[in-house]
This record gives structure tokens, C-alpha cells and sequence, in this order.
């Protein structure tokens, strides 16, 4: 054990392995493999080497070492324009605080937490301001283990089949150049969703009431069949800055008649508790687009036979 | 509410009015913006529109439908070369099933799932084969909460400092050209986190034990401190396909003597509770690059101080 520092220059004897390695590695084509996670390529096999705990092995901190290459980092400025995380606003209340761990506890012993677990297994950053829908999507999908019979992006390993935001536009949707410049609507969501294997029940909030969603929500975040909200809001009302937004909903708290969601522009804003009449309050907000109030989403898996895409 | 169908076309009314609002926005540029989670261009408005609940404009089915675009997803054939997730060999516990949930109750109920919540926030895939190193560095320093006192990627958005894998090589560590073609190796890791703001410890498995291991994890996982457990370790030894793999450690769970390892190939398995003394011999499985065995890491943010860069 060591801790590193970066005080001295690299070591020559580390430079020389990693040589000796490569060319070894090509001496012998048929064992020659990437280091790590080419998953396909190695079978369990229990006559795997064991190198035994030895003492004198330890390597020493100064073989980590690249001073002469690296500055402080406190020289730099930060960058003018530029944001670390907002503070989340009361009275919401963020996932990993004191409250918000028993939040978390209290829904889990009600059992009021069952999307959650699925879905923070596929918990997603949107990698562009307009992409909240998209990838609330693409975590759901996965959530709900769609098979998307079609390719991930992997070139090199073995094929998984899997979703990511890309994948989802088809001729029947709204194209992808479109969600980057423009978002997704409600409707847009739908069809998106259907033409990737969910099925997809949309609960506009003209028409729908303060009790009727949370009824939604409960029913979702109690049954252990596979079946999540996603909820379309404006974050104005949560006192958030941003206008509309997409995101799934983990679970729900009695005690405190809220909300979990799993906001996806990670780099902002926690997954936090919301009370159920103020996300309702933030989905009757008009989309300028639309001309209509927001609302939520029920989404499932569809069968195989009503699956269609363009 | 309704149920989308993709069976007739879709209405003219929602494409005039989409051309209507595109229209609309380009006419005012002062207000004009994309739909969605811009997010510093809207502040809080209390005097933000209400819609009142109006089930005459309920949207009916027919208006999200294109089927004349869209074919029977089950005539297409799978992929040839393509896998749709792995089978998780026991002993491992995967993280959603009734065993993993009564792991993670007992475990949140002893108070050894501190790391997990702020890493379950941050939880991320690895996009290429020879990632899981990256990946996982990227998930602990978001989960930490370093600064990277840069620009994510971002373009137009309002400039979030984040954390994402190609961020992380810098002129004193390995490049992301070599990670890419090579994975990265124990030190190649500890470099990167280094040149990044963390403060880390490596832990070959040479010169340690179980108990020494076991106790490292259960300090970890205890601790209100944001310091996280990091395994370097080989699949093979777990049961699983594949090679070396990194991923975080979420929790301990004492019962079951077992550690929850957050893995980063999310398209392959699920997070999963393993036997710690599984897990150690795994870390003891030689890696034929460096000629040594693997082992763990401690991290944590350090000050900004002491933070250097290349």
C-alpha cells in the first residue's frame, strides 16, 4: 500500500514492462488481447494464476511520480462562464441528505420504492441541454429490460444489444437533430417510447386532478410489476431555474405525500423529493410549444408482437 | 389520458402547429429559445400560466399515429453477432433482486451503504470495452464532488463543470488514445485520479490479506467521510466473462460477509453483492501487463491545495 504523489519523474523499469508486455502480447497473436473488459474474449477458468500476499512486492510512491509534467492546480482560473451544481430549493429535498435518507428508508419499509431500484441501476446524465426526454427514455428502456434487438454503439466487443439516446429516433419519430435543437414535446415522448418497445399510457393534467396523479404515482411506485412514471414539468415551479423537463419517478413517500425523481441533468441538481401537490402544481404549467398544460407518463414493456418501429 | 397507438396518420393540427410556434419563437428573438431545459435562461415565475384540468382537451389516440411509417418489430432479425446482457453466476446477488433488496435494507439499516448514495447518483456506463477504469474514476469524482474547474462538454448550455471520461487523461498520465487501445492499469489509474483532484491510496493485493481488505471495505462503506472503495479485480474469478475490471464499492453487507460492487458495464451486469472473500481472490488473480497482482484503491477529494495538473 502507498499513497501516490507526484513528486518525481516516472520510472524507467515501468516504461520497460509495459513495453515487454506489448511486444509479448504480439509474439503470441493467438493469446494477444486489449488488458481489460474484452469481455467476450476470457472464460472463467479456475486455473487462474495466484500471485500469494508478499511485502517486498509493495511498489514504492515514487513510481507513480510525474512532477515535472504537472502544476498546481489552484494556477488556474476557473473558466468565466462557466457553473459547479445548483443549490437545490427548499422545500425539496435532495436524495443523499440526513432527511432524505429516511425518506428513502421509511418508502423502502412501506414498499414505495419498487422503480427505483431498476431504475437507478440505469441512472443517466443528459449529455445536451435539450435531451431530458431522450434520456429518460433511454433509462427507462433499460429499466424495463427491453431488449432493443439491435446493436449498441460497441465496435470492438462482442455486440450487446442496448439503449442509448441516439438509438431511439426512427422514421416515425421526431429525428434526432430535431430533439437537439428543439427538445420533445409530450408527444414526441410517446411516440418515441412506443417505437422502441414500450407501451406508453400519456396523462395530459387537463383532464386529470391533484388525486388522480397521485394515484398514478402510488400505484406505479408500489407494484412489482415493471411499470414507471415518467413525470413532464416546469422547473420554474419547483423554484428550479430551467423551463420544461422530463424525468422518471423512483418512488413515493406517505409521511411526507412526496415525490422521488430522478432528475437527469446530474450535473445540476440531485435526485431530490418533491411534495406531490407542488409537481403537480409544475405540470400544470403551459408549454409555450404546445399551447397545453404538462402532465406524466405510465410506460411498460410492450409484447413482442405489437412492437413496431419505422 | 389515452393509450398511444401507431395504427393512422399523423394530424396536420399538431404540425401546423409545431411550424405555428417555430414561427412564433423566430419572430420575437428577444424570448426566443428551445423548448426545454435551457436551463439558466428561465428564472422562477410565480405568475407562471395556469391550465385548469379540462377533460374536453383530452388528446385522443389517433393524434400520435404513423403506422404507414412503421413495420412489425418482430420481422426484423436479430443481429448475428449480438448479446442482450449476461446471466449473473451465482453466488453473486444481483442488486434488484428480493435477496440483493433484503441485503441492501439490512445493510442501509447498519449504516454500511454510506458510499452508496452518493455513487448511485453518479452511476455510469463505460462506453468502450477498455473503459471501466475511466469510467469509474468519473463516477467517484462526480460523487465526491470535485471541481474540475473546466467546462464540461456543453456547448451551449451555461458552462457546467462535470466530470466526463475524456476529460481525465492529461499530459501526466496515460493518454485516452492508449486507454482506448489498452484499458488501463492499476497505476495507470491512480495517476489519472491523482491528476484529477483526488487523493488516493493503492492497496496492492501483494502485502495485504482478507482481513486487511475486508476491513479496508467495511471503514469505507461505515463512514459518513466521502471516501469510496475502488476493486481492481479479475471477472474470471467471479464466474463472470471477461478480464480485469474496475468498479466502485456501494455498501457491506455483514450478514452475508459481502461487498456491493457498482459495475460499470451496466449493458452486461447488474450491480451485485459478492462474498468479500470471493472478491479477494480475485484481486489476488495475476494481470499479465503488469506481472502482479491487483488490489484496491481508497479516494477521496483532496484539497485544492494540493491539487496538480498536467
Amino acid at each position: 500500500m502507498h499513497t501516490v504523489s507526484l513528486l518525481t519523474p516516472p520510472p524507467p523499469l515501468r516504461a520497460l514492462r509495459r513495453q515487454y508486455a506489448l511486444l509479448a502480447s504480439r509474439k503470441s497473436p493467438g493469446t494477444a488481447r486489449p488488458r481489460l473488459s474484452r469481455d467476450a474474449a476470457v472464460q472463467p477458468s479456475p486455473q487462474h494464476a495466484v500471485v500469494q500476499p508478499s511485502p517486498g512486492s509493495v511498489r514504492s510512491a515514487s513510481e507513480l511520480s510525474s512532477a515535472s509534467q504537472c502544476e498546481r492546480v489552484e494556477r488556474e482560473r476557473l473558466p468565466p462562464k462557466s457553473v459547479f451544481r445548483r443549490q437545490l430549493p427548499a422545500p425539496l429535498v435532495a436524495f443523499s441528505s440526513p432527511q432524505g435518507r429516511r425518506n428513502f428508508a421509511e418508502a423502502m419499509a412501506a414498499g414505495q420504492l419498487e422503480p427505483y431500484f431498476p431504475l437507478s441501476e440505469q441512472f443517466v446524465t443528459q449529455d445536451e441541454p435539450t435531451f431530458c426526454g431522450l434520456t429518460t427514455l433511454t433509462m427507462v428502456l433499460n429499466a424495463l429490460n427491453i431488449d432493443p434487438r439491435r446493436r449498441w454503439r460497441d465496435e470492438a466487443g462482442p455486440g450487446w444489444r442496448w439503449w442509448s439516446d441516439e438509438m431511439l429516433p426512427a422514421s416515425c419519430t421526431v429525428p434526432l437533430e430535431q430533439v437537439r435543437a428543439e427538445g420533445t414535446t409530450m408527444d414526441d415522448f410517446a411516440r418515441l417510447a412506443v417505437a422502441n418497445g414500450a407501451r406508453v399510457r400519456t396523462r395530459y393534467a387537463c383532464g386529470e386532478s391533484l388525486d388522480s396523479f397521485r394515484a398514478s404515482l402510488v400505484e406505479r411506485t408500489t407494484s412489482a410489476a415493471a411499470t414507471f412514471a415518467v413525470t413532464s414539468f416546469c422547473r420554474a415551479r419547483l423554484g428550479q431555474t430551467g423551463g420544461g423537463h422530463f424525468s422518471p419517478i423512483g418512488g413515493y413517500h406517505a409521511e411526507s405525500d412526496s415525490a422521488l425523481v430522478l432528475d437527469v441533468a446530474r450535473f445540476k441538481y440531485p435526485p431530490f423529493w418533491v411534495p406531490v401537490e407542488q409537481l403537480w402544481e409544475a405540470t400544470l404549467a403551459v408549454d409555450e410549444v404546445t399551447g397545453r398544460a404538462r402532465g406524466w407518463f405510465e410506460l411498460s414493456a410492450a409484447p413482442l408482437n405489437e412492437r413496431r418501429r419505422g
